[in-house]
């Protein structure tokens, strides 16, 4: 039994552990064993249809309780391992969605048992603190072991969230309070040249401020992209323009939204297009920052995805963010990357701009996801002035800094990233080849490591693909209108590949 | 060493645990010895400055790295214990704020402690599942079991949420959704019999939500209070009200907001001035509703917090409440109680609004703090009426709901409620004595259970008094321009309270 194999596994490491806790023995995971193998199953195993009659029953009791529309079935996560997932049904499936592209090493890793059942831990899962104000005294020691040691270039500073979207909202303050600032300083150094110097932030700023007006809640904006997703918050929501019914019924901010580029894949067969058609985006990017300051609405930040990923899996060049980067300093805007999907190593780069070999990349990446935290990187001029301005209860989760800080070094054990660009160029060809084969039903096929994507020929036929899919045992999740996006764990081998894409032929040749 | 004593404790609990694995055999919290006590010190104890050497140390190492500027001190959570934070230095100091008021039941209680070391749990913290869309088999169980369980009254849906801000700002949209269909639902009705049906959403309204453009995001507006705290990401934002460092140079919404009732305290001794007073805060309310209706922009809903905390616990009467919830039904915007601070038994009572006696006190009430997971409870009517509308990643996070079902176990089996009752009369008492003793430095002293907060003289006072405090090993937060806001856990007992109001007496003796 399961949770009997995982009883043994937690008592195993426990006594290991307890054995190491003796003074100066730190617990040291580079010597724990590979042995995640031991752990997978050998292939998907299918009982039921899906959902199953146990799924079926739990979402009706769910139903009682919330919304359940959007529930595809129940899962027995103690029974699932690596790239499988187990649902309550007993259905075993090939997993390569991934709870929305946030499993990272895949499911009951035992280094991350490992990090459960370390006693020196376990007061940071009992005892949350208010990280801003009062963290534990390994705070700083776990941050420069996880998220800094992975840092975006010319970025030394972060800051944990609990989730994606609060993770952009403070990203989009400290965009703005740096533009303020700016602003002021660069008033400031004129006024006093001026022998005119005046109270930064005056009285009215203060004042006005309480009361959601100008100048104090200034009108500043955000430029997004037309099919980017960056959060359901409501700062977030006015920069996702992915589907209508995200936004639906919410009111919004007008701040200027530029189009992505629409390009044709494989981008190398298409230079010349795809390079008119990204300066054509660019053109309206400049045009677009220009009007909104005209009418009052600075643009502060611009916030864009190295990969449109809900929005459609839609890249753009290297070249296209190189001159977006330059657009933003150009303005003295912000330059916002928002990684919370593509970060992580799915790519097969840890950041997805990496692969752009950028020094200055960005003024801040946010993450969340795969890296188990939200949160945001930032350079040093982008700090809020003052405490207290970037700011809540919890300020993120230590916890999730452990479980992180041990899924980097499975990552640098395993070459999980070299890993990554192996499954992925396997993954890609073989997506080619179908695509060859069933040109009237796929298209576009397009990635970068495993975090590939392929355009089917109609919503309907793509959702029932999906389905067809995971009545076979291989989970697939969908995105934009009619693409299938592909976002396995970074456990994910070759032979999961091969596997994935026998099944994926197979309910291919049924919908030709 | 403390942490050994965490390891002898967690393999003890294991070993129990493993017995009780076997099938059939579910883990049974009720049987778990009353063993608090043994865990808690006997008092606070001293012995360097605070922040001390090592705090000091530390914060430098997080200040490359992060803004520091609200970091009081470094804790020692492994040593912590019941209502006892230990800090990095060795100092031990009874904790009357814990951690912004989020630590239900004290420090490493034995309760959590067996959550954690329980083989059962252990795939909750390691497998964080997408709740929308592949929930644990067991998440309608412990949804029952946990925050159903306690649910206020007339509400049988719960959403969670990874934070308090998530959870106000997902309130909010249910709130414009909910508007947004009654409206289209009444106009259909209208139009139907007029035979001129119309779909609904419309063409224009899918577009135009795309762009952040009306009618798809309606401008539809919050009603707020001045002094209410919502949250920091931008949706919230604009209906808090409490200090201007928190909104300062972020774009907001034109948003109404009410004046909250100054009442003078105690309230039974005012009650003619301070019903005028919420007379006069009530007309507001309903002059706004019309004035935001007229300009175009109708309030959907109105939030409030039971006792403003944040701006400085403010309180009004159980009928300003009753009267508010009928202006909200009258003119048809929903009513939303924010009980994220006020939540989860620190009042003496569950939910504070519970003092009002009401059966239909609110269509919304949001939570996270004590309640260790963000979330918020709603109306049938309230819930969105189609999938992924109040949607993320996550949603929440299943090992949250597990320490939490056994948090209220203990509230139960502890009776904490009657003790926090107890506990917070004897408080009040004491506070009253105080200010009576010391009538130039403090005034205004009120609260409900140990829901309890001071006036002091000035600001500069009021934070001299919370370091003297913490230097005798009393840990205080403020709250508002110049109060004391008490915060302990719902495990501070009568010989706390106590213990507390002679370090506080002492130290109001130097400030006199």
């Amino acid at each position: 039994m399961a949770s009997s194999l995982l009883s043994r596994q937690l008592v195993l490491s426990l006594q290991q552990n307890l054995r190491f806790t003796a003074p100066g023995c730190r617990y040291v995971s580079k010597a724990a064993a590979k042995t995640q193998m031991e752990f997978e199953y050998d292939g998907p195993s299918m009982k039921t249809e899906v959902p199953g009659p146990r799924s079926k029953e739990l979402t009706k009791q769910l139903g009682e309780m919330q919304n359940v529309g959007a529930i595809n079935f129940f899962c027995n996560y103690e029974e699932s391992r690596g790239n499988y997932l187990v649902d309550v049904d007993g259905n075993r499936m090939l997993d390569v969605y991934t709870q929305i592209s946030s499993i990272p090493i895949g499911y009951n890793h035992p280094s991350l048992i490992k990090v459960m059942s370390n006693p020196n831990n376990m007061s940071a899962f009992v005892n949350r603190p208010a990280l801003g104000i009062m963290p534990p005294e390994n705070f700083p020691e776990k941050l420069a072991e996880s998220l800094l040691s992975v840092a975006p270039s010319g970025m030394s500073r972060v800051q944990t969230m609990a989730c994606g979207s609060c993770s952009n909202e403070n990203a989009y303050k400290a965009m703005f309070i740096w533009y303020r600032v700016s602003t002021y300083k660069a008033m400031f150094i004129w006024y006093r040249n001026k022998e005119r110097g005046h109270n930064i932030p005056s009285d009215e700023d203060m004042s006005s401020c309480m009361i959601n007006q100008n100048p104090g809640c200034p009108d500043l904006s955000i430029l997004s992209f037309m099919g980017g997703f960056h959060g359901r918050t409501m700062g977030c929501l006015a920069t996702t323009h992915s589907k209508a019914i995200h936004k639906l019924d919410v009111p919004s901010f007008d701040w200027p939204i530029a189009p992505f580029p629409k390009l044709k894949y494989p981008l190398e067969e298409f230079t010349r297009e795809n390079a008119q058609e990204e300066a054509r985006c660019l053109e309206e990017v400049e045009d677009l920052i220009v009007q909104w300051r005209q009418k009052g609405r600075p643009v502060a930040g611009i916030v864009i995805e190295p990969i449109q990923a809900e929005g459609g899996d839609n890249h753009a060049t290297p070249d296209f963010f190189k001159k977006l980067r330059n657009i933003a300093r150009k303005h003295g805007c912000a330059f916002h990357l928002d990684e919370v999907q593509t970060g992580g190593g799915a790519t097969g780069k840890f950041w997805a701009h990496e692969h752009w070999g950028m020094d200055d990349p960005a003024d801040i990446v946010s993450f969340s996801k795969k890296m188990l935290t939200g949160g945001f990187y930032h350079k040093d001029e982008l700090q809020a002035d003052k405490a207290y301005r970037i700011f809540n209860t919890w300020m993120g989760d230590p916890s999730k800094n452990l479980f992180l800080a041990e899924v980097l070094n499975v990552i640098r054990r395993e070459n999980l990233l070299e890993e990554v660009t192996r499954s992925g160029k396997t993954l890609l060809q073989g997506l080619y080849q179908l695509q060859d084969q069933y040109p009237n039903l796929l298209s576009s096929a397009r990635g970068q490591g495993t975090f590939c994507a392929i355009d089917i020929r109609d919503d309907a036929t793509r959702n029932s693909i999906i389905l067809k899919a995971r009545d076979k045992g291989v989970l697939l999740g969908g995105c934009g209108d009619r693409s299938i996006r592909f976002r396995p764990a970074l456990v994910f081998k070759e032979y999961h590949v091969h596997m994935f894409l026998n099944v994926f032929s197979d309910v291919l040749a049924e919908h030709n």
